[in-house]
């Protein structure tokens, strides 16, 4: 094709384009005498299920986030020099290194070529060799059993049994996942069935992560608040999932309960007695558990510990290990790696029904595979270096330093915040968020209110544009009415998170003042 | 814990497990006098959607090849001595190579320690400090942008206007998947809405690849089946569209129409006059096109050439290029690369809606976003090394080996089927695969349809059995009523191969024989 012919098409593609942007009514957007059609696929024609989800964590903030990044680099002038963004955890991106070990492995696998290498440590290269050799043709590049890779399954049945103290673990209970989300989809979906009052319910937390709300809103099942006591460090009580289930029960029916621990993005972290409580519960009121613990080594609080839901089932004796089914979620995006581009994850399913096992595993067939990478990344988190491995003590060195500086900046978080009049804050006793409780004067409340926002929302939106920093909106994870939140990650590197925490409390004051 | 308290849940588990197993009615399955309970998620309040799906190309077939491995694995005597795979596309698992290029890129990025390695070539790092610079904290652990990474979207924006002859393409009309699967799913979700006669109806091919049967059943969806010819090559006729498209209208609504070309399973390679006559059908009956053109780089009949439908498309002047949508699907996992592993690929969306494409990039961001290993190396397919670049010699000597290896295999699995009495088969003009055509004896047809089975899934599993070849029936793509076939791909190395047909050759002949 000569320019000119280029050139012409990009003359109609940009005509065409520009009648769109403007807004013009389709029907008038004609040229050279050819009169258009509408469009087949339009807001009013398409999936009514996928209008109403929504995720906060990369909603319209995050956008306008972009954008003013966009408009610094061209040199607009600002308030501020550059865009902090506290808005998800996403943990390199805020400088956060990766674990050398993993990334060595994931190069070697990568470019076996590089097995030759004599600068790379040996429990690299072994560990990269037994990983080849569970991939077809010695390659990343195959596809994996859909269910992942078995001898990764095996390692992570091991992690799971070190973790747990021994209790047994199946590698066919494992299913290896594209991060947890992908997980948590799926075990949704195999859950909701039945229309009107028999349409399935599922009980998630207030404040939530938004990815069970667009979850569920997606499938159409009902969504059932339990509220999380923020008076209590956000504590979890039975009376309130009592509350929740008995009034669900009059309108769907409530068949899962979802529990984030440690939470996001409440940051708290559950004692063994709740978790036996719940389990209870469930037990009591026929429930499919879904534990959601991608945090599970983020725990911060020297008052906290980590338990896993199925370690505390198995603890309370075959009357529930044997009967309760639950499924853990786990990830390679958070905790000390923090590795989210990759997209590793893993389920281990207990007491599931195996002939709705065998539709899972089918189920999970047509996407053929989850990221191989990604599960070899996951595998390396549940068999990192070993004592007497030559890699061992800088993989502890890294590891602790990370976990360190994290618990470090939790506690720094909750300090500042709790200075700031108007602001309080639950300790940070785990995973990677704080989620404050702001007071906002009601004339802000009211400018909002008239403008048709959330007035978290207005807040996070005047605190972007003052300050450059990017936080989320409590609206977005769901809060008690009449209360307002945001939630901030803890991740920014301390110096950082220092100035951060500075400017949200001047600008705190600031706001509070102008609209009292 | 102690070792005997381990122990005793181990006991405990297995107990449990076995009673499942033994297939025991659930509510006998009590110990130590604990009675349990029904389960909350069975097979019958399962989402009946989900027990819908099916997906043949990891069906029970591969189940059975799977089980074979594993037993000739332990000793077992079998009248084979290995499994050979031909079901599934799968580069790699069948020794393919992969791009060494891609490979370096990808264990720099990885390992960002290695740009300073001297053994690495120049263009090999240049490509990982441009990835890297778009991701995160320089990270392919960070979360990119939902849409996928900029860089990557103008690369491979610029890469379809090279392959177009200039047609013009916008980045922000990329969005990087997880596969093509991803892709095909997410717009498929899109379309679907409206009850009874309402409901959105699809139109496939039959024979089709069974993502799409798969995603239909999922989102209850209406499947609109419309005929390839297999006599003339499997081509496409408007008028066997028209036919499927009238009888569909009288019970849904059918909005879209996928087009799978270079064709899966089929092979045949589409015609620049059939494009266009499809594109003016679907302009024409106003329908949405999905174009899955991840094979766009294999075709090996010297006749056909690849013909992008959006090249088509602006071919034939704003009356089309202006209006119809259209979504082109792309992936990593195909062409010469073979990379299904890494789960890259990307999708262009045409002429879509300014607001669905707002819901549509909602939607992706609820994922967060595609594997960064497969964004990255989608980047390196659509920008692979230069003329003059020190790669670009081994990379073309690779790319172009492997090319000439699928197309000498192509013929050559042509010319040995052809040469059986009671196969036939077109040519492979193009992909992975051969579909050929199949005579089962009647005997064999009652003996199958005795047993419940499908005659073509009752000879494939005979063959596995008795060679160790693993092929998938007919049935799993969809085929004229009383026609059998099966699809093997073309990618075992070329002895392997000649094996492979040989053993079905006389496969086939002893099983006429037997059952006449």
């Amino acid at each position: 094709m000569n320019h000119g012919t280029a050139l012409l098409w990009k003359r109609r593609a940009l005509s065409s384009l520009s009648a769109t942007r403007r807004g013009l009514p389709k029907e008038k957007m004609s040229e050279n005498g050819v009169s258009s059609r509408a469009k087949v696929l339009t807001i009013d024609t398409m999936n009514p299920t996928v209008k109403k989800v929504e995720y906060a964590v990369r909603g319209p903030i995050v956008q306008r986030a972009l954008e003013l990044e966009r408009e610094l680099s061209q040199g607009m002038k600002k308030p501020f020099v550059e865009v902090i963004k506290a808005n998800i955890g996403d943990a390199h991106a805020m400088g956060q290194q990766p674990i050398t070990f993993f990334r060595q492995v994931l190069a070697l696998c990568s470019y076996p070529e590089l097995l030759n290498d004599t600068t790379f440590p040996e429990d690299a290269k072994s560990r990269a060799r037994r990983i080849l050799q569970s991939c077809g043709g010695y390659s990343m590049g195959s596809y994996s059993a859909s269910q992942g890779i078995e001898s990764v399954r095996q390692d992570v049945a091991r992690y799971i049994e070190r973790r747990d103290d021994g209790v047994p673990c199946d590698p066919d209970d494992i299913y290896l996942t594209t991060g947890a989300s992908d997980g948590i989809v799926t075990v949704l979906k195999l859950l909701v069935c039945g229309e009107g009052a028999a349409r399935t319910g599922v009980m998630i937390s207030i404040p939530q992560y938004p990815l069970y709300s667009a979850a569920l809103a997606e499938l159409s099942a009902v969504q059932i608040n339990y509220y999380l006591n923020e008076e209590t460090c956000w504590s979890m009580d039975i009376s309130e999932l009592q509350r929740a289930l008995d009034e669900a029960r009059r309108h769907c029916n409530p068949r899962a309960l979802c529990i984030i621990n440690p939470g996001n993005p409440t940051g708290q972290v559950q004692s063994r007695q709740c978790i036996e409580d719940v389990i209870r519960f469930a037990a009591k009121e026929r429930l499919f558990l879904m534990a959601d613990e991608v945090y599970q080594d983020n725990v911060y609080a020297d008052s906290c510990k980590f338990h896993s839901f199925k370690k505390v089932l198995f603890d309370m004796g075959p009357e529930y290990s044997n009967t309760v089914e639950l499924v853990s979620f786990h990830s390679t995006s958070k905790c000390y790696m923090g590795e989210c581009g990759f997209r590793g994850g893993y389920m281990e399913i207990i007491n599931m029904d195996d002939e709705v096992k065998a539709q899972l595993t089918k189920l999970v067939s047509v996407r053929l595979c989850p990221p191989v990478p990604g599960q070899a990344l996951m595998d390396l988190v549940v068999n990192p270096p070993q004592t007497g491995e030559p890699s061992y003590d800088k993989f502890i060195k890294e590891r602790t330093a990370t976990l360190s500086a994290l618990a470090e900046k939790a506690t720094l978080t909750e300090q500042v915040l709790n200075t700031v009049q108007g602001i309080s804050c639950n300790p940070v006793q785990g995973a990677m968020y704080s989620f404050p409780r702001i007071t906002i004067p009601e004339k802000a409340i009211k400018e909002a209110t008239d403008n048709g926002q959330q007035p978290d929302m207005f807040y996070c939106m005047k605190l972007l544009e003052e300050t450059g920093i990017c936080l989320v909106p409590g609206s977005g994870f769901g809060q008690k009415d009449g209360t307002y939140h945001f939630r901030m990650t803890i991740l920014p590197p301390k110096d950082k998170l220092t100035i951060l925490l500075n400017k949200v409390k001047e600008f705190h004051q600031k706001f509070t003042q102008q609209y009292s």
